[in-house]
């Protein structure tokens, strides 16, 4: 009966990332560097893609949206992902995504990372993005169509800049108050905007075409004509079942890159094709075994719909940013009692007038 | 770019239920009276049953343990646990199980609740034993065998008292420093406590039989001839792939009665039987749409797992005391700008210097 016994132990806190703590970090490591640091994590866990459990996502759909969890496991560490996505929600000024993020210990099943991870996911997102088209997208590409004004559009920008060394985008979206609000926040990020006022005019010019629009059903954003050979399509909005950006006749023409072909023929661009349609996993572009972009007239598409080992690769980049910078909360989340059997003891020894 | 979009909004707070928090909120209620409430909402949500998306856990395995995700849905509400089962773990000083869990609003995709679970899952599972054994025990079943004398114990034992007005219970377990603890947290808890040496010692003249033992394997805890007839078999520790406490002479005597099929197969103590094995679902015993015990002489099993819903009802149920209680923290776990468009911006605002 130690008086320390009411105090959490250590193995009974968990560190926490709020909101506030992950803005705070972002700015610590300037959101360029950071997502640059993440795409190298999913580089690596890319690398090591065969080792990891891989499920596609546990979907609860409603008739307004979808609550998805998306575990993975490397053996070592174990995380999973809460997000929403709720395409009306903006209309009643609520963010369309909202997501949190854990990593556990494999070994004993204690948590020992909750986060914050809408912000989070901005920047995995993006990073993703950037770190595919680096592979991916045409040599020399510098101007960059980025269709879809919305929450992920700054950060893709700001990734591509960092590594892909982007010069100049070129924006659209069919709310122009959207486009406005979008170039006013890369107005000082050194990088050249301009404002386009149809689609066809975002993509001239532009090697690599970004499309990221939110509305919940099957939208052709890109039509078959619009699209001209020699460029890399960074497909990021068709990302559940129903919802696709891209009209079927550019599929046809590209080089189809995918994450997770189980959960992308269910969710991306391609359920719009045959369930045999020959793509390829991005993780064997990157280990070499199978071929990128192979000619400069080729169109290649990654077609994102967001895995779980991107999430699990930017928990673990944040993880290793706590111990330096200290931002973030230990949370009292796991009850720990000194003898493991004696949970009942604890909490009697937690009544009040015990002190 | 109003100053207070520095503060986080109400719509990005969760109420979060501390270790701490949830220990207060027991002693406030009552460990008797919280379980009672508890098993109320379980059996109401039992009654729903139909309605709720069902899917049996997430789990991923390794060689020493397991991490789950439960989650489930009554169309209105989002439920989920994350919770671990790692028996070894007892050996170095940690918990088997820790938990916690989240309930979302489903048609915004919002948390609105995270807790802890360590606590509110000994109060849930020790909450179903005795709802379920207030409906399949014989009439005037007063005493109770308990074997397996570790963290779920004392739980299930007053529980049993306050739902099925449990008189006296007898303990076992292979470590008697186990069973000592056991009886010395229910010494002031007005149950008559008996200390035996033998699970056949624990047995006698009790009506009620649980098996709560926690090894990673098919073990017999209770042998066909240990079990006489007039019974309610409470058995809990039966609850993953090679983990089973009865022998299946037992099961093939008893009525068997289980929560969820397609999970209780995989994970209970019917692993032992052929896959279309009659049992009987508990939610139609409670909505009387199929028996529960017909004769005195039977014997009733309860081949506990546990299931989502039975979390969900725990988590409802804490809910439901937060505004009274206070006994919570506001969280900063969602990121909400004003305009839901502009994350980046809510980034930049937060930037240091811009206060």
């Amino acid at each position: 009966m130690k008086p320390s016994d009411k105090a959490p132990s250590e193995k009974a806190l968990v560190p926490f990332v709020s909101v506030d703590h992950m803005m705070q970090l972002i700015h610590h490591i300037g959101v360029e560097e950071m997502m640059s640091g993440i795409a190298g994590y999913i580089e690596d866990d890319f690398h090591r893609w065969e080792l990891f459990d891989k499920t596609p996502r546990v979907a609860s759909h409603s008739e307004v949206g979808v609550i998805e969890l998306m575990p993975t496991s490397d053996g070592e560490m174990y995380g999973f992902k809460y997000v929403n996505g709720h395409p009306k929600n903006t209309k009643e000024g609520l963010q369309t995504v909202t997501a949190f993020g854990l990593l556990a210990n494999v070994e004993t099943g204690y948590p020992m990372l909750l986060s914050e991870m809408t912000m989070l996911t901005a920047l995995r997102t993006a990073a993703t993005s950037a770190m595919v088209a680096k592979h991916l997208a045409p040599k020399g590409a510098d101007t960059m169509a980025m269709i879809g004004n919305g929450a992920q559009s700054e950060f893709q920008t700001l990734a591509m800049k960092a590594i892909c060394g982007l010069k100049s985008v070129r924006l659209y979206d069919i709310d122009l108050a959207a486009t406005e609000k979008c170039a006013a926040n890369l107005a000082a990020q050194d990088i050249k905007v301009v404002i386009c006022k149809t689609p066809e005019e975002a993509i001239e010019g532009a090697q690599i075409l970004t499309t990221c629009t939110a509305d919940k059903q099957n939208a052709t954003i890109l039509s078959d004509n619009m699209v001209g050979s020699g460029v890399h399509i960074n497909a990021i909005g068709g990302d559940c079942p129903g919802k696709t950006e891209l009209a079927a006749g550019i599929l046809q023409r590209s080089d189809i890159f995918v994450e997770y072909p189980p959960q992308t023929r269910i969710e991306g661009e391609i359920q719009q094709l045959p369930e045999d349609y020959p793509v390829t996993e991005l993780w064997q572009v990157i280990t070499g075994t199978a071929a990128g972009r192979t000619s400069e007239r080729q169109i290649t598409l990654f077609d994102s719909v967001g895995f779980a080992i991107e999430d699990f690769s930017a928990l673990r980049y944040v993880r290793d940013q706590l111990e330096a910078t200290g931002l973030y909360h230990a949370l009292d989340l796991l009850a720990d009692p000194d003898d493991p059997r004696d949970l009942f003891g604890m909490l009697q020894r937690a009544a009040p007038g015990n002190a």
